[in-house]
C-alpha cells in the first residue's frame, strides 16, 4: 500500500500493514513531525520525505502509485476514509449522548467530515464548529471563496492540519454542508489550550488537538451551562517540541 | 469522614463524599503535592495540612476523628480499602490474560497488597514486584527488619509513597507474604522512567508510577521475552514539577 500523510494517518497506515503483512510505504513532507516518522518507522514501514506540503505529498504518492500499481490510501479524500473517521462520531454519541456543539480541528477536512457526517444524521441539533490555526487555514479559505484555493501558510504547530487540499477533493463539499461555525486560533492560543490540558486532565496532545480545545475557548462564553465535546485528534510530538509549547 | 493522605486516597475519598453528599476532611503532610491539594479542595473537601510526613497526619486524622466520631477511613491500613486497590489486580487479569511478573511502587503497602493477593489467588505464578525509591523505603527497610520500624527518609519525587508506616499496620504482614522481590530506584532512574514513558507512550504520570516503572527496566533484562505489568498508580504532578524532571 502507499499512502500520503503530514503523520497520522500514515501511522494507522502502517499499522493496519503491519498487522496484515502488507508492505507500506508513506509519503511525507519533509517538515513532518520527526516523532511521527520515527513512529512509523517502528511499524516497519517505508518512508519517503517529500519536498513542501502534505499536497505535495499526496499528489507524489499518487503518480508512484500510478507508476507501480499499487493501491494508495488517500488521507482524507476517500469515502471508506471518511467513513472510518466518522466512527469517532459514533463513539462520543454511545459514550457521550447529547452534545450541543462538537470541536473538530480541519486540515484535509476527513476528519471533520466523517465526525459532521454522523453528528448531522444522528443528531442533527448538535453545532459542527470547524477550528483551525490561523497560520494554515486553507479548507478555510477554500469555503470563503466557494472553491478549492491554494493559499499560502505560515508555520505552524498544527503539523498535523497544515498543507493545501487536493483539487476537486469531496471533503471540499462536505464542508461546505456540514460546518456550522468557523474558529480560527492563533499559535499562542494553541499552545494555552495544549497547556491548559495538561494541568488540569495530564493529557499531553498534539498542536492539532489544541487547536480544537483553542475553538472550543474562544467561544466558550458562548457555550455557557451547554454540553460541548472536543475531539483531541492526536498526541504524537515529539517531548521537545511539547515541553516548549507548554513551558 | 476524615482520611489521611499524601494525595491520592484524599482525591478518591474527597470524590467519594462529594458524589454521596458527605463532608469529608483530609489530613494531608505539609509536603504535599500542591496539585494534589487544589484538585482535593476541588471537589469541596477540607485540607488540613499536618507538620511531618505521611504517618503524622495519619495519628492525626485518627486523634480527630475519635475526638469527633466522624468515621475515619485509613489510606492502606484498611481491609476494605486493600480489597478496593485489588480490584486493578482483576482489570490486568480481565484485559491482560497471565504476567509474568508485576511491578508495583510500595508506599504505606496497600496498593501491593490488594493486587498481590488478587495475584496471589487467581495467578500464583505471576511473581509480585515491589519498588521503592531509594530515599524513602519505610516498607522495605521494615521487611529487612521484620517488623515495622521508623527509618530517616529524604526527598523522593515519589511523593505518594514517602512516609512511615502505621505500627501494627496489616499492610506490614500482607507484604511479608505477597511480594517476591524488591526494587529500590535512585531519584535519576524515576525521573529517567517518567521521561521515557512521555517520549514512548505520551503518558504523563507523577513519580510514584515512575518508581514502579523504573524497577521494571532495573530488572528488564531477567523478563526479556517474558509479560510483564507495571501499575502506573497516579498522574497527579504539578506541570512545573514534571516539566522539571523530564526535561
Amino acid at each position: 500500500m502507499i499512502t500520503a500523510s503530514s503523520g497520522n494517518h500514515g501511522l494507522a497506515v502502517a499499522l493496519a500493514g503491519k498487522t496484515l503483512g502488507i508492505a507500506v510505504t508513506v509519503y511525507i513532507p519533509v517538515g513532518a513531525s520527526p516523532a511521527k516518522i520515527e513512529a512509523i518507522r517502528s511499524m516497519d514501514a517505508q518512508v519517503v520525505q517529500v519536498a513542501g506540503d502534505a499536497l505535495a505529498s499526496e499528489m507524489e504518492a499518487m503518480r508512484q502509485s500510478k507508476l507501480t500499481g499499487m493501491p494508495y490510501i488517500p488521507p482524507y479524500n476517500d469515502a471508506d476514509v471518511i467513513a472510518g473517521q466518522g466512527t469517532i462520531a459514533m463513539e462520543m454519541l454511545e459514550q457521550g449522548g447529547e452534545f450541543d456543539a462538537i470541536f473538530v480541528a480541519v486540515g484535509g477536512g476527513g476528519l471533520i467530515s466523517g465526525i459532521g457526517s454522523v453528528f448531522k444524521a444522528c443528531s442533527p441539533q448538535t453545532e459542527v464548529v470547524g477550528c483551525w490555526p490561523s497560520n494554515a487555514a486553507s479548507m478555510h479559505a477554500s469555503l470563503l471563496a466557494g472553491e478549492v484555493i491554494q493559499i499560502e501558510e505560515s508555520e505552524t504547530i498544527s503539523d498535523g492540519t497544515a498543507g493545501g487540499i487536493e483539487p476537486g477533493a469531496m471533503t471540499f463539499t462536505l464542508c461546505q454542508q456540514l460546518i456550522d461555525r468557523f474558529a480560527l486560533v492563533s499559535e499562542n492560543d494553541i499552545k494555552a489550550a495544549m497547556k491548559l490540558l495538561v494541568e488540569t486532565d495530564r493529557w499531553m496532545v498534539e498542536g492539532a488537538a489544541g487547536v480544537a480545545l483553542a475553538g472550543m475557548l474562544q467561544y466558550a462564553p458562548d457555550y455557557r451551562g451547554k454540553k460541548v465535546g472536543v475531539v483531541l485528534c492526536g498526541r504524537n510530538i515529539s517531548l521537545e517540541k511539547y515541553l516548549a509549547a507548554v513551558r
